[in-house]
Order: structure tokens, then C-alpha cells, then sequence
């Protein structure tokens, strides 16, 4: 847990105690009224309690608004631009059960490029040597947070990691060197980019219902209850029938989710073999932010999982009962 | 259950036996296969099944395009205007074991006025007497669905139930007399507006955010896990300070969830008394789609109920656990 960042723009009372309470290393702090919440609980209990603040950096990744949180008008974080993140330094300073360790910032999700990264990167060093003429105070940590992106479709860039980690270090230590400043340890946070590949949710084809001049839809066992994020985002995946990979795709379909809204579809224009009922549909790379945001909308319970590896498979989760649903209710 | 209507544009061969099992009394079928489906499952236990046939009157009800669903381009049902719908209802009369009841249709969410309606139920009574003229069959049953408009802002129209109910029937009435068609039962369901204004959802206030320029970001400890629904489509909703009602709302703000994402939001330009950390935020008519549609995202436990009447608080659902959440894992 001393490895653990606890991150968030809203931590309650309740969950600052029970973070303490766990030993977690680094929070990951948003705002001063968090701040002020966090050293009450820390002097209370007599300790002193290492802190990132968080910072909005004012960069637009060009990514899907929803996700997008790096720019000014954020919930998240404090904006370097309106001269609120280098005051809440100095709040930061003066409270006695409070180390601060550095500063994260999160600039979005699905970035391809190393430039928005390094755009930040830029932004949040010339802070740190700000703070360091300003206040005297040295940061050891630049968390750059997440973002990297996953290729969904075979269109999206492949990206070489390693490479563009080297890219951005690079870039980084000449950065520190024109400002003349030591380089603090660097940390990204791969997420998504380590387990969305990882996952491909599989369904049960119902119905191919195809309507003249509009358009073929293939109805499935799930939906928006296991993936939300065409409905939410429009979200790109690639779909294909596994039962049957080979046979030619002559047929384009809209993939939709059972439950009751015109809004619950997997995807749309996705060409496939001409479904049937009964079919095995997979849509790929659904390793992150599926099992993650699933609800029981519609009272469906939410699905199995299994990992495999070398052959073998293991359930790792448990497919929801009806009982399931009803647990709680009294 | 023989009173229960089973919905869904995708029933499954198992949902389809559990359904007849508990002798659920309508199938409300939505398509060819399912029908088959239908067919040989009652075959099977040599019983005859009631169903309704969902069809799409091509109705535009000028709500959002994700909860508006009786156009002709539907995930839902069996298309009039296509010549989809004749050719389905004489497959279905040509099946040994299923009753056909009549026809259902849903043209769409949150609906003020009665127009939509019946010109729904125009379209809807021509293709029962035309099915009448070209097949022989009467229909028993008309079901027009749901879609009744709920009042979630002060400047949405108070609807008055029993006289808009009034004028559709007198409208049916009408159109049969032309139509020279014996009125079939006619249905409605009106589920949301039964339940969604006997909920309200009360949040605890984080942090107040001012971004000078932009705007004031509140935090709760809630947000789209909860309710989803500003997220998916930016619906609208009344909020208010509970326990400072009569302070003047001075200060405009967006609520903010508490996830890792910048659409985490509530709603905004919602005009408050100045929020403070330990504020009671009130979003008011959240009795439907929101627990129904509620996650465990970002590992968020979801909260409990309370139903109130004559000043007695009484709990009909538990707070979820950190347990709970983990009791599928293996």
C-alpha cells in the first residue's frame, strides 16, 4: 500500500480515514478543501502524509471531450494558468502534518502521439522551477498520469512504448537542463494501455432484423449493461463473429445491446458474416472499462469472466445469479 | 404473472423457458426468430402462447434520438411502412401453438403532449383493420406503450393524466367509428411516471472549485455510478441545497461526480446557495433509471434506499459493501 497513489477530485472524510487507515503511500491531492481534510485526519492520528497535487496543465489532447481532462475547465485538479495551483503551493507548505512530494497531472485517454505529453511535460516542469524560485521548494516526483492510447480498430497507430517512453524522457531531461533543473523521478500510469488488450467480451447472437433502405441490426445476449462506451462515447471496436472467421463479410451490420433504448448498440457499420441466431459475436479489446462500468440495467446480471492463458481457462469471475440482484433489497 | 407483459428486442432460448416456466402471460414479440423461437418452445410443452406483436408505427416524437424508438430505423419490432409487419402477422397466424392478442407498440420517452400518441394509435388502428380486410384477424389487444413526459424541470408541462388519457380515447373512439372497427382493448404503460417523481437522491458536498472565468464545480460523493443519465443524455434535472433551502442561490455550478472522468457530471448551470464541504445536495425525481441503471464504476458501492411515508423513514435497500463488491471474484 506504501506503493499505492489514491487519486480522485472528491475524497470524503470517511475515505481519507480509511486510506490512512490502509497505509497508502501517496494522495493524490485535488483541491484545498481536500488538503485541509487530509491534514486534519493526519493530525489526528499524529503522522505526516505525503501528497501530489494534482494540476491541469491547460492541454487539449484532442481526444473525445468525456475523457478529455487536462484543460482549465476541469473538475480536476487546480489550473496552473489562473495562478491558483501556485498559491495552493504555498497553502500546501505551511500545514504541519502534510510532505509534499511532487505534482500529477492528467492531460486525457486515447493519446497516440508523444507531444501532448511532452506539451505537458513542458508546462509542468517551468511550474516546478517556478516553485522553486518562488518557495524554495524542490518537488522529487512529475506523475504525468495516463493516456496512453489502445488501438481499438486496425486503423488506430500501433505504438511502440518503449520508444516513446524514450521519446519523452528525452525530451524531458532537455527540458530540466534549460531550466536548470535536477530531474525529479518521472511516473506515467499505463492503465488502460497494459489491460484493455487484454479482455474481448463474447455474445450470443439473436436476431438479424434487416430493414429495407435503413439498415441490418444483430441483436445480442448483452449491452450497454456490460459496455456503455458506444453509448456513452461512441467508442470504437472492432467485431468479429468467431464462429465462423472465415467466411466472407457480405453483410453490414449495426450490433445492439437487449436492453429497452434506441441509444444501447455495441457499434455501428460493422461489416460481418450474415449473422444467425446462435452465433458467437466478439468484440475485441475490451479488457478495460467494460468489467469496470457494467450495471445491472434492466435487471441483467452481469456476466462471467475467464482468463486464459496457454491453453488453459480459469474463471476469475462469477456469472451473476438473480439472487445476486436481490441481495441488498429488505 | 398471467398480467405480465415480457418486453425486450432479444429474447433468448433460456429467457424464453424461464419466462414460460413462471407463466409469464403476454410475449411481447418483437421479431421473426424469436417468434420461431416462441413457437418451438411451446411446442415443446405442448401449450399455446399469448404474444403481442411489437411493431414500429414510424412516429418521430421529437425527444432524444437515444430514447425515441418507434421510428421505422428501430432496434425494436417489426416496420409498418416497410410491408415487414403484414407478411409477420400472417407467419404468426400460420404457427400451431401461439395466440396472437394484438399489437404493441413504444414510440419514444418523455412525451407532453397527445399527438404523438394518436397518431400512433392512427397508424396502429389502420394496420388492425387492414389486417382485419387482408387476413381475416381481429385484434383484442392494442398496447400504445409508454413514453408519458415527466416533469423534471419547473418549466416542463405539469401533465394533467386523466384528461390527456380522455383525449386519446375519445380520439380512438373516433378513429375506429371511421375505420368501422369494433375498439379493441386498448393499454398504456406508464410506468416512469408512476415512480420517478416518488425518488429524490441526496448527496453529501465535497469541494467547491472556482475557475475564475469559467465556472463552479461542486463535487458530491456520487455521480454517474448512480446515475448515469446526464452523462448518456444530458438529461435534465431540479436540484436543491436541502439543508439550506431558503439561503439565496447566488452561485451557479456544475455537480460533478466524483469518477475519473470529465462526463462525470450531473447537470450544469444549476443555480445554489454558495455549497460547503458536509452540504446536503437534493437531485430531485431520480425514482426511475437510476438505481435501475446504476454501476459499481470506479468500484463505487451503490447506495441505499430509504422509502418515506407519514413522516416514517423506512430502509428498503442496503448500502452495498466493499464484500459485496468482490463476492463474484475468484
Amino acid at each position: 500500500m506504501e506503493k499505492a497513489y489514491f487519486h480522485g477530485n472528491n475524497k470524503t472524510d470517511a475515505d481519507i480515514a480509511y486510506a490512512m487507515d490502509v497505509g497508502v503511500g501517496y494522495f493524490v491531492c485535488d483541491n484545498e478543501e481536500e488538503l485541509l481534510a487530509i491534514e486534519r485526519e493526519a493530525e489526528k492520528r499524529g503522522k505526516t502524509q505525503k501528497i501530489l497535487i494534482r494540476l491541469t496543465p491547460g492541454i487539449d489532447p484532442h481526444t473525445h471531450k468525456a475523457i478529455s481532462t487536462g484543460s482549465v475547465d476541469s473538475k480536476f485538479g487546480v489550473a496552473i494558468e489562473t495562478g491558483q495551483a501556485m498559491a495552493f503551493v504555498r497553502t500546501v507548505l505551511a500545514q504541519k502534518h502534510i510532505d509534499l512530494f511532487g505534482f500529477h497531472c492528467h492531460i486525457g485517454s486515447q493519446i497516440f502521439e508523444t507531444e501532448p505529453f511532452t506539451d505537458a511535460a513542458a508546462i509542468m516542469l517551468r511550474f516546478i522551477a517556478d516553485a522553486r524560485d518562488t518557495l524554495g521548494y524542490i518537488a522529487k516526483e512529475l506523475n504525468l498520469g495516463g493516456g496512453m492510447g489502445v488501438r481499438y480498430l486496425e486503423s488506430h497507430p500501433a505504438i511502440d512504448y518503449a520508444e516513446n517512453i524514450a521519446k519523452i524522457a528525452a525530451k524531458m531531461k532537455e527540458l530540466c537542463a534549460t531550466l536548470s533543473l535536477d530531474m525529479p523521478a518521472i511516473r506515467m500510469e499505463p492503465g488502460r494501455s497494459i489491460v484493455a488488450d487484454a479482455g474481448l467480451t463474447l455474445y450470443t447472437v439473436g436476431t438479424l432484423k434487416t430493414i429495407p433502405g435503413f439498415r441490418n441490426y444483430v441483436s445480442i445476449d448483452g449491452g450497454m449493461p456490460d459496455n456503455p462506451r458506444y453509448a456513452l462515447y461512441q467508442s470504437p471496436y472492432s467485431i468479429l463473429l468467431a464462429n465462423r472467421m472465415h467466411d466472407a463479410k457480405d453483410t453490414v451490420c449495426t450490433v445492439a445491446g437487449r436492453c429497452c433504448e434506441s441509444g444501447d448498440l455495441i457499434q455501428e457499420g460493422v461489416p460481418l458474416p450474415k449473422p444467425a441466431r446462435n452465433d458467437t459475436l466478439a468484440v475485441l479489446t475490451t479488457g478495460a472499462y467494460n468489467y469496470a462500468m457494467a450495471s445491472n440495467y434492466n435487471r441483467l446480471p452481469r456476466p462471467a469472466m475467464l482468463m486464459l492463458r496457454d491453453g488453459q481457462a480459469k474463471q476469475i469471475l462469477r456469472r451473476e445469479s438473480f439472487e445476486d440482484l436481490l441481495r441488498n433489497e429488505l
